[in-house]
């Protein structure tokens, strides 16, 4: 553990953030301090101040890395003409893949909001912002197409992406259900939820095809 | 702040709760220290050692006091002889409410399992799992009474829960919307979400009621 793990720059910052993200995941962000970090990445602290000079520029990059994965994940999820129902389909399932395949990640953006600077937090809620006004964009238009019954399209898209993402909180990789058998499950669950008429058979049909 | 609350053990007790759950909802449970929490309350740490004695101890209060608190209050806003769907608008209701006046509490709730012992994680759970029931009971109910469609009662009452949970995060009093008015938005939500037929219509007459 006291061996430098290498001379590859980038290497030795990927083992960084690993690391950050585990230990902050199970022991919070105030209680790591970057000499234990440095430890468990087998660096010096010195070499740790290189890549990240304050624990808050480490915690904001893992933040903002974060954000911008789903935002980039979605772009290359999202159908190009799509209507609003396979719009919402393609998002329900990229946010819960996405997110399992990213548990410590996304435990730790939900979590260390609280010890983000004033000017970081308002980069990070930019980012967050972006990515719900995706959603309430969907549920906008699927509410005028008439697919949708929409009471309050910010509340409804918060309600969405807060069930969705609590995923996280049960699911483990190897139990009763796959990854696949959860997003159907909530997406038919999401679909009823925007008041889709006839989400069920649709949402099966899918499951299914 | 070096001056001891006073002779009374009671308000003593009372106060380090408080300030333990305002601590560690800022700080996480890791980062806080029993002797910042004795300077935080105005005793000496001997004194903090006596109500708890250990931070674990002190954490475990916490979150059994938060789960029996929320089995009692769902105690009493059950509603007797009920059908599922004023269950379930009951269950709604107490579960947003309690919560938003709970907001601290509940996330330390929320996050700070993973410091628990394995005998203490398994009390919390079974407490938890008793309020889930609750409501698996209620959907399984209108499930059978041809009001609800459920696909998995189980994966349906932890998204639910997740869902209204989530209310925490954004909702502060004396902004925009009314907790009533809140609750009533998430109340049709999870109406349409369970395949509640007519559910829009149904919990607007009973918002205006």
């Amino acid at each position: 553990m006291a061996r430098t793990i290498g001379s590859d720059g980038g290497r030795t910052e990927a083992a960084i953030r690993e690391a950050a993200i585990s230990l902050m995941a199970r022991f919070g962000y105030e209680a790591v301090s970057m000499r234990q970090l440095a430890a468990e990445v087998g660096v010096q602290a010195a070499a740790l101040y290189r890549y990240f000079p304050t624990k808050e520029d480490l915690l904001f990059t893992l933040l903002c890395e974060h954000m911008d994965g789903l935002l980039s994940a979605w772009e290359a999820a999202r159908p190009a003409n799509a209507d609003p129902r396979e719009r919402l389909t393609a998002f329900v399932r990229n946010h819960i893949h996405f997110h399992v395949a990213r548990r410590h990640a996304t435990h730790v953006s939900n979590m260390e909001l609280r010890a983000l600077s004033r000017d970081n937090l308002t980069q990070i809620l930019r980012l967050r912002t972006a990515y719900e006004k995706e959603l309430r964009q969907i549920l906008r238009d699927g509410a005028e197409a008439g697919t949708f019954v929409i009471d309050d399209t910010g509340l409804t898209a918060i309600a969405i992406i807060q069930m969705l993402t609590g995923v996280i909180v049960w699911f483990r990789p190897g139990e009763r259900l796959s990854v696949e058998e959860v997003a159907e499950t909530y997406l038919a669950m999401t679909m009823r939820l925007t008041g889709a008429e006839n989400a069920r058979e649709n949402t099966h049909v899918r499951a299914h095809a």
